[in-house]
């Protein structure tokens, strides 16, 4: 490999790391976390590396270098302190949805309030629509078994098994039954703004179902117009 | 036409662009937006004018001199951006309610949570009766047509429909459902006044209901005073 | 009158007049007000005068000269605006209220929402209990003649009316249904901190009902206790 | 005792003093205390006092020299101003529980609307799981007997008695009927990290069983796990 390529990739792979250290400092900021309870990595697939947070480190004290580097199969490559303990799952993620660049885990109240009701959020609003096609899931506990053999990464493959036959870019995000929300995207900062939008349409659906015991889901014409302008081969909204 | 009027007519334009773009502002501000989820737009009927936001632009790099400039007819006259995807929608308001000189878009979280509830806000007291008189109504779903031939135009016209018959500078503004509120007023920061107003009340009724299954509406005489006071041919709040 | 005299009441009534700005200044930084909806007044017996807000001036132009100064009959002495078009029913507690010095009107959203469900706030706490004994009493609607003969001179003989035989420093506020809160206190600021405590106690009274359907009041033993060891006369609750 | 020794204990005893008022002071930047409505303190065991905030002291003017340094059976030993009125409650608690180091008390809204429905608060999900073991108790309200005869000295033995042999630091909080939640941890800032986690769980709590009414809690290998990874003797999350 020659010097140039390596040049390259070493400042890429610092850019990833500022990128992933912003995307984290942005939980607190957008109210999606308290105390360390979250964590946010990116995967460059040309690189072969995942970026993460380390565990149970404070967003005060957090510096870009304290990220962590590992390969897609999850060793530590580079980085002083313990990857997030949640690292299993982020890597069996990349691993079985290739479109993705980012993923994030919080405890985000509204979000986690539907993991804790053990209930998928129906779609009831073009708030939802506009990103998230059709229910967001909720994914199943896991067995007694499971969770002794493995907890994080089989939290990564009921997530997986959840979204068996569906494009996990139409739908970028899951709540996990008595846990919490993981959402993702493109790219780190993709996933970050996933995470806020679920938080708010959690928030939505919640009070728009206690407005209303029959309330109904958004029509399909309507749900199929509002992702397609954002999402569809046809967008138009924002600017191109 | 004179060199004086054209200078005027420019400096009007200008004012114009710098007013709804500083209430476009307000709308994060108030807390009423999530990322660009929503849109100011004012209307000069001597001019011929609508300044409008552009479309999925972030508050934080907005300026004064992104706002659109279109005619009546929707078309754009000024201005390097695409406008709103709702612009349709506001241009069909405009030419329905020549009273009114400003609209406000946006997903506001009580607001659209009785929109995904599908139910008009009933006047539970005083803070909505001095500014809408009678319920918020709640503006029917779109038919599959609708949606698929010129849905940001039928928002509009379906909004229309719900107000035949009706002032609508006594109840600036609706919600759609499964959408979200839209409200206006006689001039930009007018409907971003209605627009908090809206969540406000949308807020404090919903709490209201859940802590009285039995509630009943602002008795008659109460709502009658109330937007008379403040709206009336006497009105006789605030500083003349 | 002698010289001194004179230049001591102007003394004291500048100070009044900015003690009851402060305490205004308080109640949207204290988030009990949106816009210009609520209003602070003080009573000085000795001067003979009330101040209190003018009425619809936004908080953030407000200056301690634009408060009002009135007589007890609510005759307007000093000022150059309107007074708060609350200001009769500031007037008609005063006169029957004696102990009272400050009085508080905000639509504050959850003591409102409980006022638009027509409902008294039941003693839950020691929250409660440490600054109300007894429940907050929700003030009945007025008459359609009422309303037309006098609206907020008849709020406040409504008030009036509901605290009859009782003290009005051991329950300092209420709720007028369909309206808002009122609440006051030997002075401006501590009216305003009954408003604060008034919103903050209907707030988890509302959350503590939706929690418990067979939720009930706090034992008597315990309101004494905490009423007393606050109030009574061997409080001993805070430095001396 | 050696001068060194006397030096020694008494710059530990000025950083204690610290290390509470600077909890203290976490208290309302958490959003836990409306004005004076919480108090945090401190217990050296080896210098065999407890450090606590003075009674009904304003947080904006509060200073570390304010803290009332008292031992172990409650006699002030350092301190101009009265301590806390909820002083023996924390004496109390010091006594019965041998691990702990830090007690706080506060109105904190979500936990105290729980006490308000004089219910424990279910394990719903791993966020609890997290911090505690088991359902976080409501303890029984006091007979009006040990009301009359030291209340707050029998607001602790009652919490005391439900934690009869049970592990006070697997499940570092509680919440008292009708009154709000204590929190302890090895430290003062550890029992106040406990009474902001107490606050979200109670939140989510309540959220979740509105949104499910037949909600379950969190399967038992998922609570053992959780509370494991975290407290147990293999902990792997966080840095070592």
């Amino acid at each position: 490999m020659g010097t140039i390529k390596i040049l390259k990739d070493t400042i890429r792979l610092e850019n990833l790391k500022q990128a992933v250290y912003e995307q984290n400092m942005e939980l607190p900021q957008r109210g999606l976390v308290t105390y360390t309870w979250g964590n946010v990595s990116a995967c460059d697939r040309e690189l072969g590396v995942v970026v993460i947070k380390p565990s149970g480190v404070a967003y005060e004290k957090m510096k870009p270098d304290d990220m962590v580097v590992l390969d897609l199969e999850g060793s530590v490559i580079e980085g002083k302190l313990k990857p997030s303990s949640d690292t299993p799952t982020h890597i069996e993620l990349y691993k079985a949805f290739p479109e993705i660049g980012g993923i994030v885990h919080t405890h985000s109240p509204w979000a986690t309030s539907w993991a804790q009701a053990a209930r998928s959020i129906p779609c009831y609003g073009t708030t939802h629509a506009d990103y998230f096609y059709g229910p967001i899931p909720c994914v199943r506990n896991l067995t007694k078994e499971e969770i002794e053999t493995g907890y994080e990464k089989h939290t990564g493959t009921s997530i997986i098994e959840a979204f068996e036959g569906k494009n996990p870019m139409f739908c970028p995000g899951c709540i996990c039954a008595n846990h919490g929300p993981f959402t993702w995207g493109k790219d780190a900062a993709e996933a970050v703004h996933n995470a806020v939008v679920l938080e708010e349409v959690a928030k939505m659906a919640a009070r728009a179902e206690s407005l209303n015991p029959n309330i109904k889901e958004t029509p399909q014409a309507m749900q199929d117009k509002h992702f397609n302008r954002k999402h569809g081969p046809n967008a138009y909204y924002g600017q191109n």
